[in-house]
């Protein structure tokens, strides 16, 4: 037998074994565990292989989790409860979810090379304006129960933290108020009944409520209103195509689920959110907002807007510490809703609310009662100590229903229902089916609404492929080249990895089918916990967490449980070193901790006398401690081990930021080192796309006496949820399953390794051209370094904005910038790439320095050279005067290469993004507004 | 209930009900049915709506035809005989199999927009000759058995008909025995035994057998070398990888699949077949040759080769019809052998060798006698009688073995044979498995092949994954613009007409499981059947002929056999009209017809008294008339059923050339008029892609008395097949099926009558600018247009070849270029293309007819202008130096949108095609040729 000379970890890791020779070679140590030994501190070395499963090959790995996720049973779901039964448009599914220029690009952060996902973004918005009637909107948020925990953040900060209610008119789905009381609790604030008073922050209207149906709350919203309490809507998307838009109706914000606009149910996510706000509180809107600006020649460009707000500004003070949207899915929503346009959208949302009204009407005429006089979907029927055996029955017909309780079952339509359906449902109920009235709430929704063009154009297929790909060919992701980002590791999101998450038993389950249902996901989920336990040290994982942030918060609310079950509540001090990401502190605050930050030196290692001196002053009180490792400087600090047992003297417990853990898998583990908690970032470590901003996943590790206190479900018999679902976004951990499945032990260590191999090549190539900031032992980094690119600012006036750009000249999204260090470059390169692409990025910043040199000496002016020009659009170098003091070929083909290269040309010049900020305009106005100027 | 307003017909129709109304206000009808009525003849008109199911949606036809193949059994099949089971590479299923830029793209007759396929294609003849031996290879034929029967059409050719006999060595497949020699029979061909004479053309050495057995051919190698026949291996070309090249053992010419080269099963197609020649052969070769050549800088550029060579020349002297290949398949197979190297797929050749090897030995130490001595991957057993029982036991294993004949069983290893596999059918035999001792004939090959740096390079995903955005990127495909090519129909190949063909039920299937294994694919070919025979006006289709040409050939040779079975044998003369495409005549001769050729007048319409008088004057011996309906130039004829009622008063029989059918579905049939047979491109009018050039799909209707001569095979107990497997190029078959259970009778109409509409919009609109060559009734068109291009040429000396590559700078495919009227262009918009697309095209034509102006009135030299310098390069419009008469911007952006516009640029400019035929380039040196010339 010939051994195969490709295992996946050979597709995997981008350079072979002669291209790490080399890069060794110019490093100059005689191999990878010379390099390993000098870079990361014996003290946390791992000594023995992880103990995971041996590698399989792709079609192993594809048989053994197919055969897994066959033991789902995924029958017709009717058990709405904000979860529905879709069809993806192949065309979408295709070109959009299944394509790589369109889910493995990064965050539209560098908006040069971002204008399609952003142009879509822009439309979503637009799209939740029209929606909602509300003027502004985010690109999402994570999921309903989270959103509903957003907007009550935004009301809390309206009233400058002085409300602690929460009132609520209609009852909310059972996990979304779960999510939001533990979001609430910890910031003393109370979300129960109907009582309004001026201690009352907000209402939360349910639109319609957990049993479908839309309450009379007039009087509610008028008494909040008249307090100043904020109006929450908590809207089906789909129902808002037929009837009034919360706007009218007295809404200050409003928020609720993308997801049966196209998007999976994947057995509970991921999906986006909407959340839309009046004006007045749009700079209190958390996450991310996509406005319009210009680029340098003052045509429109998009661009993330306001993004100094979120946690960068309040740190310890927020009440958000959202840091991502959910791109990828938010762009099928809108996807979808331009397929659809507002006929096709009503026409859906019609045929549904006829199948219910049918169903009800069916009911009462055969004596059933049936829950409340206004709905869209849903059906609650009464029923007498009947429910479970009525939905025995329906799960005999290959159908489900929602037991709500003894007495009450709901069914929910959805586009995925038939004629069929109803007929059979009905008669599971002695009824049949009876006359089509509507009961919407309000009046009608006319044709007035989404009269944007684009969602009046691409209603043939041949239009909306060519839209998809005009979109996806105005950005450069990682399908055309590498994406360098510092604390972001873009590696690569195999094929293989991504292809389960199409699979029907993967992406049509109801996450709240009954337990049996799901056996195949939980088997997969149970190995995945296990494995990613061994991988980092801990005891026990939890999947749920939705996003990074979402992970540091139900890790640190894991440490406040424990410290109260101990009787020691008072423990609320949380250290984290001046070096920390925004969103650590944000965490914290959020768990209802205080803030102490601890220094760091000049060579951006924690200052360890500051942290002895604050832990010492706040024994008594200190809950946790917070640092990220390898530092976010990009070096193995020395004595990590110690600074745990520092903590852990003064009965504080650690919280390990695992955003740099791809610097550590195979090589030392976190809860070896002394860490009670971690959250790992599937989508930076364990290969989940970015997806343009979005899905991540942060699922957290900890130790056994925190066990107890990871997140719970309502629908699994507990509690204290911090995502919708009780996996969190289930659909996408196949990802991560495949990718440990297939890498092994052997594979995950040398992709550690080749990392840190790349990252110190980088570094060691373009040392002489930009000082790297920071090192760690022997002069080795990590798995990223910081290029100190503020040389040219001194030298020639070159900004690291001209560097950025000018990289996108030369074919490259830029590298991390100004983070943690402001007028610096973060590289990580990642294992992924290949060594030609990394000798590519190299020559590219060398001949970047070399410009600037040039500026340096006078030879070209300060004011007009390529890197401040950068980056050129194609008709800038085509204008009939070229003015400029080098080459038009120089401009758009620096590295020389115009007869050979694939080019990327930026569809704009640099967009300026204070402009933006300053005329926030992110939504498209309706077509009535064209029609009126036009008069 | 509200009715969808966006039914699949709307999506896969480009112009909504408003764009077609502003169409026909342009051409001047006050209605469809006015222009309908216009254009096509009342005489010929369907009267009432075709009996087709009432349209279903894009997820009840999934979910329909999903139900239906799950009627196939798909066990893992070890039966070969040709087909193998194979692991796709993600990477590839995604990046380029279910990529619409690689398989909605043209043949690539356009050089300048086509470089990416031709690269690959390129590579795919590289790696042929590297595994064959031979120094030059085509871009791939169909089949094995129908590459077979062309190998043996290149020796009677280069026996310039004289010999009439094939020898055999060693005995091929059974298909492939049945093929060559219903090919060889007409033109009086025989193919039987060992004997080689002076009358032997051909000896055919297979390799190895149909036992899986590499015989000593040695000696009949070596007198059929000293008679002059030509040696023809049949090779299977992983066995290659293994063991010396047939061109070191003395072979002329080699063929063989592709398919194990990462091409699934599919139930028996579509795959790439090789064929490789010595160099004397060259200009023999049928197929596509890619070349190499230079464009108008010198940059090398790749291009067909050879063009004129095929039936175009030959026609009715033609031993071969083919003009197309499968160019999507050959570059799935060519990426595959790129992604895996020869280190790869000599080690995925090694472990299948070492499993047959294995099982051989097993089964000899258990006293059970093994076919051969030298084998790669198939072991024959000799079992008493007990071969159905073994079957059967292996059955129940979920296993398929070959039962050869009731004392013989095969077993053929593959890439996804386990170890697990091994053991279970030793086991079958009382056996165990053996030690592991090569039986490969000849010495093993080393690592001195497939030494070309493609071959070495893109060993990570990342890599690969760029490197086919890259070559996707070069092309202009259907997913970026219109492809306005006539008589091509390059319409919309939608998403959910494509997904099946990915699902394991359709992929995994091997052509000869058990026929109740198949019951899915007999289901649905059977509806299929139904539908087009509906469609057409036919009783009866076979689906079996996997290209329009071979579509052609099977009716030829049904009107043949039909004829013979009357006693009627001499009547052998077809009538072809001057018009004809170069298919029909070639057909006709390889069919054993003589082809008598028709006038055409001026008006390009039959002469009919030239007709009669044919028709008369062979009146005894009229085989049939073959005749392409609306004609090739693109209007309705009248008097098609005179026509065919004057063929059938002279006892011929009518072939209709299906090639503009999509002028017809709804409209008209066939079968109505008069056919007696008609082929359909399912890859022209039912959507199946062009794939770049290939795959095809030809099925034929007949009336009932040709029933009993349509193309049968061996392993359904019937022969004369026209293809290797049963159903052709099965697999692809569902893209058809969903194609017209989506559209309905009213949608397939409607698209009929908007293809007519497009047409007729832009003739109307381009009139003014390029007389319309030929006019039917009412000066109305059919489905396109020829637009007479040679008056620029007699204006301002601007050529056809300028506009077509012109339009490229306007981002445009060209139409058909001088066919069927040399000088001029033929304009198909198919019903997908949306109105504003059309406008874009008309607008970019009249624009190019107003810079042809300014070279007529000397504005512009005729040796320097925008259109004899078409297409600009990048790299040339940004040149320092610009000394054009024109601006960049007007060599780049002809249109003026250089600031919206997603562009599309060339990465060649014109490429220089006589150059290309004199200095034939068609495979890359073996790298020591590189370092050869270095050192």
């Amino acid at each position: 037998m010939t051994a195969a000379p490709y295992p996946f970890s050979a597709r995997h890791i981008g350079p072979g074994l002669n291209d790490t020779r080399a890069m060794l070679a110019v490093i100059g140590v005689p191999s990878i565990e010379t390099l390993i030994s000098q870079s990361v501190p014996r003290s946390i070395r791992l000594d023995q292989p992880l103990a995971l499963p041996a590698p399989a090959s792709e079609a192993e790995a594809l048989a053994e989790l197919s055969a897994t996720m066959a033991k789902n049973t995924v029958l017709k779901s009717f058990i709405g409860a904000g979860y529905h039964g879709v069809h993806v448009p192949p065309v979408i599914q295709r070109n959009l979810f299944e394509n790589p220029a369109w889910y493995t690009a990064y965050t539209p952060y560098q908006a040069e090379i971002s204008q399609g996902r952003l142009e879509m973004l822009f439309n979503f918005q637009t799209l939740v304006t029209e929606l909602t009637g509300l003027p502004v909107a985010s690109a999402s948020l994570l999921d309903e129960a989270t959103a509903v925990a957003e907007a009550v953040g935004i009301a809390l900060r309206h009233h400058r933290d002085k409300r602690t209610k929460v009132a609520l008119a209609g009852t909310p789905h059972p996990q979304t108020l779960d999510v939001v009381r533990t979001r609430a609790e910890p910031l003393g604030t109370e979300v129960d009944g109907e009582t309004i008073d001026d201690n009352t922050a907000a209402l939360l209207v349910s639109w319609p409520d957990t049993f479908g149906v839309y309450g009379d709350h007039k009087a509610a919203i008028e008494k909040a209103r008249a307090t100043g309490a904020l109006v929450i809507f908590i809207a089906d998307p789909l129902g808002l195509t037929l009837t009034d838009a919360p706007g009218k109706l007295g809404a200050d914000i409003a928020v609720g689920p993308m997801q049966r606009f196209g998007v999976p149910m994947g057995f509970g996510g991921p999906h986006a959110a909407y959340c839309a706000v009046s004006d007045k509180l749009t700079r209190l809107m958390p996450g991310r907002l996509v406005g319009q600006s210009t680029d340098s020649k003052g045509r429109p460009g998009y661009r993330l807007a306001l993004q100094t707000r979120e946690q960068h500004i309040r740190r310890d003070k927020a009440t958000s510490n959202i840091c991502t949207a959910q791109a990828l899915l938010a762009n099928m929503a809108t996807a979808y809703a331009i397929w659809h346009g507002p006929a096709g959208l009503q026409a859906i949302a019609g045929r549904i609310h006829a199948l219910a009204s049918r169903l009800a009407a069916g009911l009462n005429s055969a004596g059933i009662s049936v829950t409340g006089a206004r709905r869209f979907d849903t059906v609650t029927a009464e029923v007498k100590g009947r429910a479970a055996e009525i939905a025995a029955a329906a799960e005999k017909t290959g159908r489900l229903l929602r037991v709500i309780d003894a007495n009450t079952v709901s069914i929910a339509f959805d586009e995925t229902s038939t004629e069929a359906d109803l007929g059979a449902i009905a008669a599971l109920f002695g009824a049949k089916p009876g006359a089509d009235a509507s009961t919407m709430p309000g009046k009608p929704r006319g044709k007035e609404f989404l009269t944007q063009p684009v969602f009046h154009e691409n209603k043939s297929e041949t239009d909306m492929m060519r839209f998809l790909r005009r979109l996806a060919d105005k950005d450069l992701a990682l399908d055309r080249s590498m994406i360098p980002l510092g604390s972001c590791t873009m590696k690569l999101n195999a094929a293989a990895e991504m292809m389960p998450v199409s699979w029907p038993s993967v992406a049509n389950l109801h996450p709240f089918a009954p337990a049996s249902h799901s056996a195949g996901y939980r088997a997969m989920a149970g190995e995945l916990e296990g494995w990613l336990s061994e991988i980092t040290g801990f005891d026990a994982v939890s999947l749920q967490p939705n996003a990074g942030s979402q992970g540091e918060y139900a890790g640190l609310l894991a440490i406040r449980a424990y410290h109260r079950s101990r009787g020691e509540g008072h423990r609320t001090i949380c250290l984290i070193p001046s070096s920390a990401h925004g969103t650590n502190p944000a965490s914290a605050a959020m768990a209802g901790m205080s803030v102490v930050v601890v220094r760091c030196l000049e060579d951006g290692n924690i200052d360890m006398d500051d942290m002895r001196a604050k832990a010492n002053e706040h024994s008594k009180n200190l809950a946790a401690l917070m640092f990220t490792y390898p530092s976010t400087h990009g070096v193995y600090e020395e004595g990590a081990r110690h600074l745990c047992a520092l903590i852990h003297e003064h009965g504080g417990q650690v919280y390990f930021d695992g955003a740099n853990l791809n610097a550590l898998v195979g090589l030392a583990r976190p809860g070896d080192i002394g860490a009670d908690v971690c959250h790992m970032n599937l989508h930076k470590t364990f290969c989940i796309p970015h997806g343009g901003g979005g899905p991540g996943v942060g699922p957290i590790g900890v130790k056994a006496h925190l066990k107890p206190y990871l997140p719970g479900h309502v629908t699994e018999g507990s509690a204290h949820a911090v995502s919708a679902s009780p996996f969190g976004s289930a659909s996408i951990l196949p990802i991560t399953w495949m990718y440990i499945r297939m890498m092994g032990a052997s594979g995950l260590k040398q992709a550690t390794e080749t990392a840190i191999v790349s990252a110190n090549y980088v570094a060691t190539r373009l040392a002489p051209h930009f000082p790297l900031l920071y090192k760690g032992r022997h002069d080795r980094i990590a798995h990223e370094c910081i290029l100190d690119t503020r040389v040219l600012k001194e030298s020639a006036g070159i900004s690291v904005d001209d560097v950025a750009k000018r990289l996108i000249d030369y074919g490259f999204h830029a590298p991390t910038m100004s983070f943690p260090v402001a007028g610096t470059l973060m590289v990580e390169p990642t294992e992924s790439e290949p060594k030609r692409e990394l000798d590519r990025f190299c020559e590219a910043m060398i001949a970047i320095a070399g410009e600037a040199a040039k500026v340096a000496r006078g030879e070209w002016p300060l004011a007009d050279n390529p890197l401040v020009n950068a980056p050129h659009t194609a008709a800038e170098t085509l204008a009939g005067q070229w003015t400029h003091p080098y080459s038009r070929l120089e401009a758009a083909y620096p590295a020389g290469d115009a007869d050979t290269a694939a080019k990327y040309w930026p569809p704009v010049s640099r967009i300026d993004n204070v402009a933006g900020d300053r005329n926030l305009v992110c939504s498209c106005p309706p077509l009535s507004d064209y029609l009126g100027a036009a008069e």
